[in-house]
């Protein structure tokens, strides 16, 4: 986790990556940078962080990455990838201790999987955005578990400790960055039917690189207070 | 191209798959499955085709892709394979000639391009859409054009016949469904001021894989109203 300030508009652009090393672009409360983070330390690849300040990007940055999010990895060769899946599957093909299965059917069972996932994203936002406008989420809620006790139905049939079987690999990590912010976003609840899942979490967070990575739920909640309240505070407590 | 009839709620499954062949679960005029035929056909991959109903699905087609969309691949072993970019990177990853670079940088260069173009997609339902409700589409379609000029700046800067350099791979396959419908979507002025990309077109129609996936534009229009009608007639000349 670096502790380095954001760059913001106007700062000077960073200089090149040293050779052997590879930098990250991230946001430190980013869920998505988290994925890239995760398969950095899981892979033990040295890398050097540069935290983007998302609501005053700087210039240079969006010439790098002309969506202007975070995760953006950039090699000593100037070569720039972006999107958080492309960034840690180019991490995975290029850097030994592979977390994607080698079987093309596996791999691709991974992928499906996480387009499974990528449906149930958007109620992390959706949900404490409607409680902030006090509305009804009892809907929403609802149907965030009835996706949870999909997703332990899959663990119960594997009958595996991790999504991919008994050792953690890359859809571990593309999805633990949400379930790392349930308690922040008041959702701890939405796991109460779902016992497999439940278990999975604690696996998740003995796994050192899931350690390395995460922050207190009092450091997610103070940061989130700032972005709910659209002055979100990248620099906090640095 | 398959010329069977779509199968339809209430139908029987068809039989397994036969050993030393793969399956497609398709709609004629679907531009996502078309992705999976023109790998299919470039790979020169033995396969069988089952048409979906996509207006009335079989329950046990939601079994095998619970999103009931197409395409979807099965292999006699029973494994099932969705989503269009999923089904054709299990493909290449499987079969001999890759269409994919085995650079990792190069492939994550793909998948960006992809991405970009994945913004480029909702254009064309939503001018259509916007010209049957008598809106003024000039907007959308001024972005679009921008859009097909970023794309033709990457081709003018690269200076090559296609997407990944001089030979066709898997990007130009994965854009090209939607490029052949748009005369289809009355959208072909849109490539007027991009001399590269209509180019890339012209190269791309010269393509043996292309030529066999293609319906004429007068099929296309023909399946088009009774889709923006909303009845569907998946087994159009049938």
């Amino acid at each position: 986790m670096s502790t380095e300030k954001s760059f913001a508009k106007g700062s000077a652009a960073p200089g090149p990556v040293p050779e052997g090393s590879i930098r990250l672009y991230s946001m430190r409360f980013c869920p998505f940078a988290q994925r890239t983070r995760l398969v950095l330390n899981a892979k033990g690849i040295k890398y050097d962080t540069i935290n983007i300040n998302l609501k005053d990007k700087p210039d240079w940055y969006l010439e790098k990455n002309p969506f202007g999010l975070v995760p953006t990895l950039e090699t000593p060769a100037g070569e720039v990838i972006y999107e958080s899946t492309i960034t840690c599957d180019y991490l995975d093909e290029v850097y030994p201790k592979k977390l994607l299965p080698s079987s093309p059917y596996e791999k691709a069972q991974q992928k499906m999987l996480l387009e499974h996932f990528s449906k149930i994203v958007p109620y992390f936002y959706k949900i404490p955005a409607g409680k902030k406008n006090g509305d009804d989420v009892s809907g929403l809620e609802a149907e965030l578990k009835e996706k949870f006790s999909n997703l332990n139905e899959r663990l119960r049939k594997k009958k595996s400790k991790f999504f991919g079987g008994d050792c953690i690999t890359m859809i571990d990590y593309m999805m633990w960055p949400f379930f790392e912010r349930l308690e922040v976003f008041d959702l701890a609840h939405c796991l109460d039917g779902t016992p497999e899942l439940k278990k999975w979490t604690e696996s998740m967070m003995e796994d050192p690189g899931v350690k390395a990575s995460m922050l207190s739920v009092d450091k997610y909640k103070a940061f989130f207070k700032t972005y709910v309240d659209g002055k979100p505070d990248y620099d906090l407590d640095l």
